[in-house]
């Protein structure tokens, strides 16, 4: 029986910053690490490091103004690693297209997806008959996928290597998946590019799963540095689901 | 009723060579559009227009010298653009992880996938057995996702704007296709790229549906340029199918 | 003695076009190769050969379309390379921070650059005095700089392979070199690349040098594609110079 | 006069891993944080957490396998960020070409280079006579840079805004500097692209500076990760400098 899978999105990792010898700056103390790397990098193109303009001397006020100013290639210095689970195949494909990106991605060609769980759309979760057609619908596919993957191992029974086996006949049988089939993603990026990914699918024009996960990274990243994403506004449309925009990223 | 596809591949676009003036040399008469220009770009880095070296005075002499000491980066001014259709959204999820390339693929989001197409696996499509119970699935699949798009737009009545609606019907209802299903990529590359993607996915390992379309860009590549793609080396496996590989690319 | 030098630079590779059998479409005639690709690859993501929008069935229509709502991602499938001569070192150097180019560099260490050609700055040129000043200034150091050049030749003399020996003396010889010194690009992008170039470089806040460059690139550009940087304005500033800009990119 | 600036390369951010909830796995207690992380996204594509082969169940082992298959999409997902002074401004030339870095180098237009740092050769710095007659020439550059400088500022009287002014007369006057002035950079990178700069440029054929260099970022990095860049074998050649070679990148 199909599982039905949630979003999981976790930060495995990030920048940690440490301030090398023979610069007289200090971050302030409210900085986290990335917002203190990034200034530092700023200062670094300028050897600004007296914070000679008083606009820009707290580490907030600084961050903010390269944003306005647009020297997003400072943004490129900070990094973070998030873990997602629970996400279509289908919404993968669309992650994928965000090439700035280094991904490791749940194999199909390796893991045999027996446990059988997949991504419902929230349209066809949110009404009871369609759920329980889509449901059925993936049970069938599966036992179709696993009646092929019996009869594929049997056809090849020349093939000596047990494993090679196997992972021909996954690769032919889960052809019949369907696109909700759950996948898991490694994905590591720096801020200019999660920013980037965030403004194209937080967008109301967004497929509704890739927007509830750009929602999701937000609120995870926001935690890292609060100030480095603090120009995106959330907002809730008329189904109670969230987006976000930023007036710097169309 | 599914429609089966078949791999389809062809040269849309590729890169058209024209001389400078003030620079004493010509190409090779021999020489294709794309061979020329890349002896140029290396010819310009040492100023060598007056071909010095008797070995590489030939184009195709000095094009092998350059693959052999891996100059790669001069691989990267020619470019081509292949129009590849008959493509399972599965293989296309491995094409994508090429980010080096520029893609436009189908969208499913928008486009009615009535007419059915889908990719059928060379495992399946040989046991007539096999061939009829995965079709017969996708068929199967196919009914369930006309229902669910039905009674979808039906639900979201209350959304005015029709286009709008139908998009967000098909966005939903597309989760229960299967990774058979054809999608279609226009997808533009530079040699270097494209000499990457065929050593990774020509390979003995690589899935064998992402193998056939490798093999058929190195065919389509090589009428482009005979000598920027002569290192790699076509044989047959014991099943029939090609593979290919470089002793410059591993 | 110095040779000044000036910007020269020309197409020499472009995209050409040619319509895949079995898709029933064309492009308009009076759409250049590198626009009706372009429309090729939009059309391909929504299968609307048959031009079912009359907004936006003419290819300029389309094309401008395109840049309206931001689907850049069609404008990599159009590439162009330049043969730039008559740069100085300083502005390559900031020409190598736009890396989605491919580039092919003149190489410092291995061609003796004894012609000693210079790029003299506007400002300076503008001067008589300061032009002398400036260029005698060069010829001083290239004078030092040929000194340098035999004797490190000399204190090296125990290296047997004389073309190993002369390109380490060069490569030490070259530091008192001036930034002026010229340099020469083979550069090649696509279209989206080509527009971020021109819409950073172009504008009033870019240094004169990297200015002129990038507004020559656009006149010639504008050759290959006059709609797909039709919303390039092209106006002139206080000093006679030029600067670019489009609302689409900042 | 002129100040000889050595190279400084200092470690200023790296990455740091959190295991994520709801996964039955820990790295080894001898793995550093990147190497837990690359090993964390390896397991993540065949979610193997409970270490089924026992050749690879040890951090270093799995890690050692994972550079012997050429799976370098996972050493994406580790980042260091160091911080470079002492580069002379023709080294930085080369290490731009690195485009995969992420780079904010200071600015020769906004910072008025008056100390002079400079990087001296070291085939020059080695001859007491070639020395003082580089350093006589670089301190004659800064002195008609510094003249020039001055006159420029007042031919742009007319220009009312001082710091406009200013820049715009460093921007032409910085033209007459030698390649041997010194500049900085902040680099962020991920542990494949710190790999192929190190293969590349830690090679006997590189420019003695950037082999310098990147022999220095080899060693920090290899106390951010041993077993990440256990491959390369550092040597000495007959000048006494330093290289590094390893089998897997060429």
């Amino acid at each position: 029986m199909a599982v039905e899978s949630e979003l999981d999105v976790q930060l495995i990792a990030a920048t940690q910053f440490t301030l090398p010898t023979g610069v007289d700056w200090a971050a302030d103390e409210t900085a986290t690490d990335a917002e203190a790397l990034v200034e530092f990098a700023g200062r670094a193109c300028y050897e600004t490091w007296e914070k000679p303009n008083p606009h820009t001397r707290a580490n907030d006020a600084y961050l903010r103004h390269i944003i306005d100013v647009g020297h997003d290639a400072l943004l490129e210095h900070a990094t973070a690693t998030l873990y997602i689970r629970g996400l279509s195949r289908s919404a993968g494909n669309e992650l994928l297209r965000h090439r700035h990106f280094s991904f490791s991605q749940l194999s199909q060609r390796y893991v045999h997806s027996g446990a059988g769980e997949v991504v419902v759309p929230d349209a066809i979760a949110e009404d009871e008959d369609l759920r329980r057609l889509f449901l059925r619908a993936v049970d069938d596919a599966r036992f179709v996928h696993d009646e092929l993957l019996a009869a594929l191992e049997e056809n090849m029974a020349a093939e000596s290597n047990a494993l090679l086996r196997a992972k021909k006949a996954r690769q032919a049988a889960r052809a019949i998946l369907p696109n909700a089939t759950e996948t898991r993603f490694v994905v590591t990026g720096n801020y200019r590019t999660w920013r980037a990914f965030i403004a194209a699918r937080a967008s109301e024009h967004a497929d509704t799963e890739i927007r509830a996960l750009a929602i999701r990274c937000l609120e995870i990243l926001r935690e890292q540095s609060p100030v480095l994403f603090s120009d995106f506004l959330v907002s809730e449309l008329a189904d109670g689901s969230k987006m976000a925009t930023t007036p710097y990223l169309s």
